[in-house]
């Protein structure tokens, strides 16, 4: 049977965001790219399927990357001494105007699909750039890689740079649908997503026509939200007739409800913002390390876990630095308790559960039955090395503690997605 | 001529907290273990000398920890959901306790003076345990590594735990007179530091002992400092006499002045504290990371830093869970951007300069002229392999950013030590 086999090592994954399950030695079973779950001895059906055995090492669910720019990975690390607005235009528009130049895009984009690739993120939700040709060329890439991801040409109309602005609403919209032609049955692995840059960039015509279009193609959006407090006071500005940041979306039809949306940092939504967040089940990305570099602040994530909201994990390269997911997670937990020290001590720091949901289950959501292990989900699982870091005597929790705090994805030895063996 | 030679190199260091120096292709001259400085040929009288060729590498000063527990890096990575003192009593007393057995502190300590070998660091101020002869073999082994070290056996007389505390003053006196006379004359680049753990682990009477012993054998002395606002309220009811927390090892002469001494975290030291270090030239081991993971807060480096205290990293390995100091200074950058948004805007955000001089330059001026390549420095230097990071057309600035942003200490291929080459 075509993406049938057992895994044979030791398992960890979500059940929910407050519990984990762990199981020693145990086996898993993929059937035809879905798990059937976890078993302390193969279940007699399961007996002529493949075995990999993988004892000793730890197997998780493969993470999930609910934001990152494909065209900013070649910078990351650099550049990080400016805020959001000044950041944009002084290192990231200049880089993301190189696109044009598909060859420069082919050098670049190769790197960040191979790191990808070798990385723990088996799904992700991408931004591209505005260039039609060059986002066609990273989604060709994409899905020989086997990830599944969404990937967005962005959109923007206003307040960009000489060299990366589309001229017109008019023009921003065509190319979208000669890029949404472009692609039309040529992917199994590799969706189209609608990708407003964020607010400043997108004149109300071009976001009414994006609404058209999303409507039209039946697809998900995704977005920047309440990032940053001048970014904020800049929208405010741009759209007075709008209540809060989110509405300024929302008018558009252009903020989930019935489809999927993804908005990335919801460091500073207020009440308003939040209650709409949740009505319209939007899923927020948490992207803690980039909200370090850029000074943006820290989300308060214990309130939307206790709101229920959907939420997950971004790198957000190039404001985040690293692609490991592992790492979003750790920083997610660290910030989490500098936010409770500092700022509102009603807001308990994450728990390593509740970290290790928000890179799995919580974005996996996102996708569908995806980022666990529980009998029926999408197969998506990582092998873990673990032999650098002494984890011999540990327990299952205490590896993935240290596979939270430690791993840089070199030590990620195996890949699934969808039940497909990636390396 | 021993520890005499030349690499060539792209070469990086600070010449002050404001200002790096950088030197493509250039040449670094170590005369008998002293830098002779930076040059674009080869100075005459330097010709007889061997050259290194590391063209195309990053060369930069050996990094400086400040502030490490070398019984604690078996379990970093583990248990960081408490608080420092339900900490120490949860996970940190227990481990150490297992130091009285010197197979255990091999097989320990073995692991933690390979991995300090092999990172970025070439020069750190470490807490062993309270036992004497693990100290000692903790010692010799760090001798052997090449590195330059200070090492504290720890004292606790009180608030230990049964099986991790000196049964009185005498005992802990006692115990450190001990140690200080069988490695008397035994090292060449391992030196003893007094190390009471810090005020709610040491009486009265043993400090009063300490600050003898410190003055008899003229030695220097590291401790805790108002790392924690429960350990802070703590001290005041353990020491009422004392008008604040450093005020309690001052009294007792264990506050530096004469002599050099370091107190690690500082992150709620109040005007008063933070002029007594000052007039005391204490030096500060900021511990950014330690100080996220247990919740601590986040020290004011920027008013160290504009008021001239002495201060530098430290890894704080297991509160910190990571040895690396490049990730001690991408750590004290992010935080610092928290600092500024969220607690007080008139701290500016640490610099890339001010980051990587903490880590050098700053630390290393408890070593003497340590941490840098300015003429008659001790001659410390790591060469770094930043070949996975795309770094072929970054000048050194940028590529001194990717250092302290994605270097795992992995990429540290050659290292040396007051002109001696470790590997």
């Amino acid at each position: 049977m075509k993406n049938s086999f057992i895994i044979k090592a030791d398992i960890c994954y979500s059940k929910n965001s407050k519990e984990i399950k762990t199981y020693k030695d145990s086996y898993l079973v993929c059937q035809d790219g879905y798990s059937k779950g976890v078993f302390k001895e193969i279940p007699d059906i399961y007996k002529s399927l493949e075995v990999y055995d993988y004892s000793g090492n730890l197997v998780l669910p493969g993470l999930i990357d609910l934001h990152v720019h494909a065209p900013q990975y070649k910078y990351r690390g650099l550049g990080l001494d400016l805020e959001l607005l000044e950041w944009l235009d002084t290192y990231t528009f200049p880089e993301e105007a190189k696109y044009s130049d598909l060859n420069y895009a082919k050098d670049a984009y190769e790197k960040f699909v191979e790191d990808l690739r070798d990385s723990s993120t088996t799904r992700a939700a991408i931004f591209s750039t505005l260039h039609v040709e060059s986002t066609i060329l990273l989604m060709d890439m994409l899905e020989k890689s086997g990830l599944i991801t969404y990937v967005g040409k962005v959109n923007m109309d206003r307040n960009g740079a000489d060299n990366l602005e589309e001229k017109s609403f008019d023009e921003s919209s065509e190319n979208t649908l000669e890029w949404l032609k472009k692609i039309d049955g040529l992917y199994e692995r590799t969706f189209p997503i609608i990708t407003p840059r964020f607010i400043p960039s997108c004149s109300d015509k071009l976001m009414e026509n994006l609404s058209k279009i999303r409507k039209e193609y039946n697809l998900a959006i995704q977005s920047h939200l309440s990032e940053n407090q001048n970014e904020i006071a800049w929208v405010k500005e741009l759209c007075p007739e709008s209540k809060f940041y989110g509405d300024a979306y929302d008018r558009f039809g252009l903020f989930g409800g019935d489809y999927k949306a993804i908005m990335a940092h919801c460091v500073w939504s207020n009440d308003e913002e939040r209650e709409l967040l949740k009505k319209n089940k939007v899923f927020i990305a948490h992207c803690p390390n980039s909200n370090m570099n850029l000074s943006s602040g820290i989300a308060p994530v214990r309130k939307y876990l206790d709101e229920g909201q959907n939420i997950g994990l971004g790198s957000d390269v190039a404001g985040g630095i690293h692609l490991s997911i592992f790492k979003q997670i750790s920083d997610a937990i660290q910030v989490s308790k500098l936010y409770w020290r500092l700022v509102d001590q009603t807001c308990k720091p994450l728990s390593i559960e509740e970290g290790f949901y928000l890179g799995s289950l919580g974005g996996g959501k996102f996708f569908g039955k995806v980022g666990s292990f529980e009998k029926d989900y999408e197969f998506d699982a990582i092998v873990l090395d673990q032999t650098a870091w002494s984890c011999e005597n540990l327990n299952i929790r205490q590896k993935l503690e240290r596979a939270i705090y430690m791993s840089c994805d070199k030590d990620v030895i195996h890949k699934f997605v969808r039940g497909r063996k990636i390396f």
